[in-house]
């Protein structure tokens, strides 16, 4: 979906034909273009999902095979399913069988990239950053940027994370056991992907989780992050206490054939650490460290996520599943921040990092949460230090509590901060936070703000090329060429629409003043004349520009 | 005006029974209160106005003389009122007779602080702030604070704005040549104060400047600020080469009269600046800034606010109106910021701050505008070196100019980060920046937008006390106690509301769970498990915990 009339999707060639990354092109009325980083995709018809881009380049590398898949089971769409004896709308459109890698190979980006071997879905990711292939693959290597591309979804464009590529936003999504259907998730997907989102989170929690995720997977062109506990505990009706590896794995099998692309991992919520919990204002805020810590204080064990964590590698090996390891133990208010409790898992997700690396799974560490502006930084410098530069993937964080219906704003100002510093990607924050499930209007308005946050971070940190948009409207706006700031605008509709609700008629778009200052004067104007003045020489001092000036102020109000 | 149904007025007083400051008292519903700091004022009717608090404070001081006042001139109002032969919309409510410093006499709050003075503007600001009332007189006496309050503006209650006290935000109203209404503007004032403005300037540029500038001012309980320049700028028909000091002169002092507490002079932009704004992307933005650069580029003369700046001084010190040092070259985009111009313009700056201080007349210093985050600091920093100490006082900055419709997200992120950094006030950009007149959501938006930024950055400085306000909102988010996490909202309608969207029964905002995970698992639940489960001490292990469980997951969806 184009935003703009002037909008166009253009394609930049990599070194084979199937490999066209494309890009938004912005037509100006100058006559000059410019190209933006595009998300979106080719668009589908979600009842047919979209085209499978990129399974000839997984095919022709040889190390995958075809499988059966594991046996769908009604409980995989959670008791209602069961109940009913059928799961509500399956998915309708083409379902390739299940690959993974041969026995005893490994398909993961960083495996290629650690044998010096430059994929196309590295190629690709190059081009849509303007960066050398390079530096892609050395980053991919050294485990400071990760490529989530799941075998079995070959649907998605491929796109890194990490500090020298541009910071990118996550957008969750799913339903809850309070509400919602299956077509709104899809929907929420395609439009949070149609406004910029670089990831998707699927966090469903309600009924038809099977279906849901496979909707989403086969019309998304961006990765698609899961939460895998979530369907777990609901195949054991809630119940943290009741959990089993067994069940886990099983879970995180169903959801590799499907194609998920990263998967949140609670494995650094230790017995030890939650207790650390207790006296903090706001316990444990996080879903998935919730259910672990249930899980270990109900059983007095260790959590089976960490006992378990190699046998977990290699599965993940097998698909090109990426981790990112959950803070399940992150502040939930500001006062918690970077306690005790939030470090000590902190340098447990170190450990559980260097240990995927051993395996070449790429690796994301999840970050909080809620911290004050002034504690921000430190979160990401010992993040960076401890976990020998992995990505960092932070929810926010909210720079204060005091403002729900707000959290977008709040988390913005901590989301740009500590991606300045170094954060890798900004899962968004919604109107809603704290208050209920986000609309498609709340998808929007998180999904933009934190493009935006992103964006400045950009700017920022000196990212090579990210000022060129802000200049190109910047000039478009000098020159009052009010429809280019409008396509050039993150969100044209809502730039055209505030503009026209003061000065509606189209003459205005095209007037050399805005309702600001209004016709009769304007800052703007009187720029463009200095300008003039000085470019025609000081010396000739005031007398042409008093001539000059009497062009200016004979316009009459509109 | 009560924004909530838990929320009245209480008054701690001081040293004198006329000396009551208004917070507003949330009643939670464990009993407990949390007080917050207001600048609501007691309410006013618009055609009527505010009671004169402040004029016995005034009169006692024994330093004042009322007077006849300049006379009335229909320019005042327009060249439209001209043109009419009357006014439209003459004030209607008491006009007292203006009031200024008796002859040789200097009635400025840091001429009484240095002098060792206490008044008790001093100790309404020390109380509403909670800090020591010596702290207040010191930072007045050093420049490092200033109380803004006109002698005719007795309906102002007094506030302080400094780096050591709470950030302020200002909202900015007027109309202009293309829109707007008296009734409006003043409606608008009221708004903003409401949602908790500390000060509000009037820009109006369009017809009635005088009348609705007395309409606002007579019902402000917040100090008004002011731009004479464009006022006079109208007087002489939008003509800035036609414009005389005498002219601005007269039209300063019809607004001392009237109780104007602080205006914006563009001293700083000097003859020799103007070429250096030449090769700038944006030129120059600032309205005032343009008109002044206009005016000495046409007379080819140094600009007259500089050179009679001592003259202006002398008048404010009889009425005790501050400065705000206006930022006429600032930067109109993030590839301008930090430039030649713009530092040239604060080096004057500067020296101004000083020729005011040897006049003991306060002063605010005016910063950016448009300034990439990393840059944002070096810009306090230098101001604050260069300036004294003198206070701050930013617009945003924006930190990207890729989101118009979105400038108060924007500039949130910078104007956060200046006020951690020592900005002592920052002025309001609405989401209709760049495009249009903000209407009165706008206005609403725009001042909680940097109320929680202001806010942010208190927490973030370690200011006394600031953080109690979000302890009090997390706890009760913790406890599950919903009407009072919106009572203590900034906005406690919007919180209600999205709440209420997704969960829109009573039932649930007693229940011990919310809509983004639904009855049967809450991780909130789940914490205070925990909690209760080290209370009963870890040797217990975990049968308690499973018994504790078993409590937790009966629930069924309401």
């Amino acid at each position: 979906m184009q935003l703009h009339p002037n909008h166009s999707t253009v394609h930049r060639t990599g070194s084979r034909e199937d490999l066209a990354v494309p890009f938004t092109r912005v037509a100006l009325t100058n006559g000059e273009t410019f190209d933006r980083y595009a998300t979106a995709g080719p668009g589908s018809d979600p009842e047919v999902g979209l085209p499978a881009l990129r399974s000839a380049w997984v095919a022709e590398r040889g190390d995958t095979e075809e499988y059966d898949g594991r046996e769908a089971q009604l409980l995989d769409n959670g008791k209602a399913a069961v109940r009913r004896g059928e799961a509500r709308e399956q998915w309708r459109g083409h379902r390739a069988r299940p690959r993974r890698s041969q026995p005893g190979r490994n398909v993961t980006q960083m495996h290629y990239a650690r044998r010096g071997v430059v994929t196309p879905e590295m190629e690709h990711a190059a081009i849509r950053e303007g960066m050398d292939v390079e530096l892609v693959r050395s980053e991919v290597a050294a485990g400071r940027a990760i490529i989530p591309v799941n075998v079995n979804h070959p649907e998605a464009e491929p796109m890194i994370i990490g500090k020298r590529f541009l910071v990118k936003v996550n957008a969750n999504i799913g339903n809850s056991a309070v509400t919602s259907s299956i077509a709104e998730e899809v929907d929420k997907m395609t439009w949070a992907v149609t406004w910029g989102a670089d990831t998707v989170m699927d966090l469903s929690t309600g009924d038809d989780i099977h279906s849901t995720r496979e909707w989403i997977v086969r019309n998304s062109p961006v990765p698609i992050g899961t939460v895998p506990i979530y369907q777990a505990l609901e195949k054991v009706d809630g119940d943290a206490s009741r959990m089993t590896w067994e069940i886990y794995r099983d879970t995180v099998i169903e959801q590799c054939e499907q194609g998920v692309d990263y998967m949140t991992v609670h494995a650094g919520v230790l017995l030890r650490y939650v207790p650390l919990t207790a006296q903090r204002i706001t316990g444990i805020v996080s879903r998935g460290g919730a259910i672990m810590a249930g899980w270990c204080l109900a059983h007095h064990q260790e959590n089976f996520l960490y006992t378990h964590f190699d046998e977990l590698c290699e599965i993940f090996a097998r698909y090109d599943v990426s981790f990112t390891l959950g803070d399940g133990l992150r502040p939930g208010c500001t006062a918690d921040a970077n306690d005790e409790a939030q470090l000590s898992e902190l340098r447990t997700l170190a450990e559980l990092t260097q240990r995927a690396w051993e395996h070449d799974v790429q690796v994301m560490v999840e970050g909080p949460g809620h911290v004050p502006l002034n504690l921000v930084e430190e979160n990401v410098v010992l993040q960076q230090d401890w976990c020998h530069g992995a990505p960092f993937y932070t929810l926010g964080p909210l720079a204060t509590d005091i403002a729900p219906g707000y959290d977008h704003i709040t988390s913005a100002i901590g989301a740009a901060t500590i991606a300045m510093h170094g954060t890798a990607m900004l899962c968004y924050v919604t109107p809603k936070e704290h208050l209920g499930l986000p609309n498609r209007d709340d998808v929007k308005t998180g999904v933009i703000t934190y493009k935006l946050s992103a964006h400045a971070a950009d700017i920022a940190k000196g990212h090579p090329g990210a000022r060129d948009w802000d200049d190109a409207l910047s000039k478009a706006r000098f020159e009052f060429r009010w429809h280019d700031q409008f396509a050039l605008s993150l969100d044209p509709h809502t730039a055209e629409s505030f503009h026209d609700e003061t000065l509606p008629a189209e003459a205005s778009k095209t007037a050399h003043f805005c309702s600001m200052c209004g016709p009769k004067f304007c800052s703007m104007r009187i720029s463009q004349d200095v300008r003039d003045y000085v470019a025609a020489g000081l010396e000739e001092k005031s007398s042409q520009f008093l001539e000059l000036g009497s062009s200016i102020y004979v316009e009459e109000p509109a």
